[in-house]
């Protein structure tokens, strides 16, 4: 198989998250901060291990800014969630239905929020829409780091500033960018950055974290054990347990700790760089064909991560899949939870139907972009013929 | 290591489920319903069998009606958070934080709970209390099937009944008696059913269920993608998906598959009764401890699950825990997140400090409960000293 959609979860795991997790089921099987003895407190250092290590990777302040979660769905949940009657919240246009559903929910509890444009390749406009669309009751922006259908980057480190000028904070969506644009909450003045573990992290499904120091302010979306003040019905409020109520996902969390270090050792820059090379030359070769309509510039670091979201005329995304996969190459077509970003580029339509995102990994190779751009060619007669149709 | 913590986490894991959950990672490593390439298709049909796998193991009317959670904390939250204004809720005084910590939460949105005792060894009793506590707004029964601490069984299948006379529903907390004691939704009359993956079913930790066919008369607690009806920003209400935003913890729910095989297997009556009889051997040595205090009467499997909770007279329960844990041997003391069970016991003072847990599982052997019996033999004279002071 050719794994072109690394943007769903990166596939393959290296051998190291593959391995941290099933020596976590065999060696570290008790349930952490849970008991005294001795494998149970190895569970826990061992947790509290990966704790460090992701405050070291996204700067956080600490190792109790980090908080476990089954997803970066979950961590913006939260986040959302905390929100109050009478707020009002910016997102994106780019934005995900992890954060566009809870914010939609929240309306019913008296939470407004306001659709701003990014305008790709021009941070000053982008940050111009945000500006005059600030309000008085303004509190949150939530902002996604890159579009994960067009790869488009969204200036979230200026976002931030803009936000603290106007004394609202923001909520990152780094589902497309963490371990791939490097991050760091404290510098960048990321409020609260939400992280999936299964991406660009490369640990498995079922992990995320939500990364930050206000985890005190927040509600704390679900209540239940902590380990620690059981005598209390209130939720303890110190973090992160406060917002890691019940038993947590061990080998999930240990696995993604495996998954960091191989990020931290392959280097963050060097894996992204190459595939953006591979995201690049896709674009040169799809620019060259007619049959292929693409919706953004050509992709540089400075303004996308390696995502690319394309069509083949006349066809609809989902056919081009299945030629693709009857090829064995992996893509995800359709809309990709991203009503917005496809509305943007007018792809929401019943033909394209969404696009057909391409998202190359650490394991992509020269050869695996070769059969995407051959059999990608390959249906140039038969867009012709839908188009005469 | 002698592990007698099973009631926090069963360990070892069956090699099953270790196997499993490694294939998982190499072999059904897509996002499931994401995709439409073989390999993605076939995770969506591997968690899809694990889904039916759950249905039929726990009488729920089909597939559709399990949710995979993160945790059975977080099935309960969901239910509980469904609650509305006025709403009032009956509580066993056995119930763990994961449901007296949302319910607390509750209380500022204007729900209110009323704590019902459990007799141990008379439903009967338990069930006039729970008659007799029955207001007009009474809305939901959260009953725990069995104590996380004594072992002591509720009788949910006739509050389930009477919750339904009175026009209530009930949510059984199955944390402990998934896997252990057979449970029919359907035929129990049990409307929300939460599950922990990691106990009884000998899943991996960080995986739970919430079993029920009223998912769409809930309110999801977070909302996100679903892979359905992407261009929509209102949360599809469609089960299971409704209630699964976000990608799911593929490999722990392909794990708990096999743990779930693992029981059924084996036989979960097998196991349960190779358990109480473990149990049983352990309280009758105590009970000839004069050292030692107990309470409860004789466990049977009419009226408790194999959990034993004990102390030794004038030793805090964490001092009997460490001296345990010197001599290799794993069980959990203090509180145990249930503050209303060591109030109903008197244990909640400084001494003892809650209580010496002892939950054997299916790799527990004789010679373990041999040692566990000698080591707690061996504190008479520290017993006897302390007293004296």
């Amino acid at each position: 198989m050719i794994y072109l959609d690394n943007s769903a979860t990166t596939y393959p795991k290296p051998l190291s998250v593959r391995r941290k997790m099933a020596q976590a089921l065999e060696q570290f099987g008790a349930n952490p901060g849970r008991g005294g003895f001795k494998m149970s407190l190895q569970t826990a250092q061992a947790v509290y291990d990966v704790r460090q290590k992701a405050a070291s990777f996204f700067g956080a302040a600490g190792p109790e800014c980090i908080s476990f979660q089954p997803s970066c769905t979950q961590s913006l949940n939260i986040v959302i969630h905390s929100l109050k009657r009478g707020d009002h919240v910016l997102v994106t246009d780019l934005e995900h239905n992890a954060a566009l559903r809870p914010l939609k929910a929240m309306e019913a509890h008296g939470v407004s929020f306001t659709v701003v444009p990014v305008t790709p390749g021009d941070n000053d406009a982008t940050l111009d829409a945000f500006r005059h669309a600030m309000r008085e009751n303004t509190r949150l922006l939530v902002c996604t780091q890159a579009s994960n259908v067009f790869g488009i980057r969204v200036p979230v480190e200026r976002l931030a500033a803009l936000a603290h000028i106007y004394g609202a904070e923001i909520c990152v969506d780094a589902a497309q960018s963490g371990g791939v644009i490097p991050i760091h909450a404290e510098r960048d003045g990321i409020d609260y950055l939400c992280c999936a573990g299964h991406k660009g992290l490369y640990g498995p499904m079922g992990t995320g974290m939500l990364i930050t120091k206000n985890g005190e302010k927040l509600e704390s979306l679900i209540q239940g054990g902590t380990g620690t003040r059981a005598l209390e019905l209130d939720q303890p409020r110190e973090m992160p347990e406060y917002l890691e109520s019940g038993t947590q996902n061990v080998p999930g969390i240990l696995a993604l700790g495996a998954g960091m270090d191989f990020v931290r050792t392959n280097g963050e820059d060097m894996l992204r760089e190459r595939e953006m090379r591979h995201i690049r030359r896709v674009y040169e070769a799809f620019k060259n064909m007619p049959h292929v309509v693409l919706y953004t510039a050509m992709p540089d670091t400075m303004y996308f991560v390696p995502v690319l979201g394309f069509n083949v005329r006349g066809m609809q995304s989902e056919e081009v899949g299945e030629v693709l996969a009857k090829r064995n190459i992996a893509v995800r077509c359709g809309f990709h939870c991203a009503p917005l970003a496809h509305r943007k580029m007018g792809t929401d339509g019943e033909t394209p139907g969404g696009a057909v995102r391409v998202s190359p990994g650490a394991f992509t190779t020269d050869r695996d972009i070769t059969e995407l751009i051959r059999t990608v060619y390959s249906l140039r007669a038969e867009s012709a013929a839908r188009i005469v149709e």
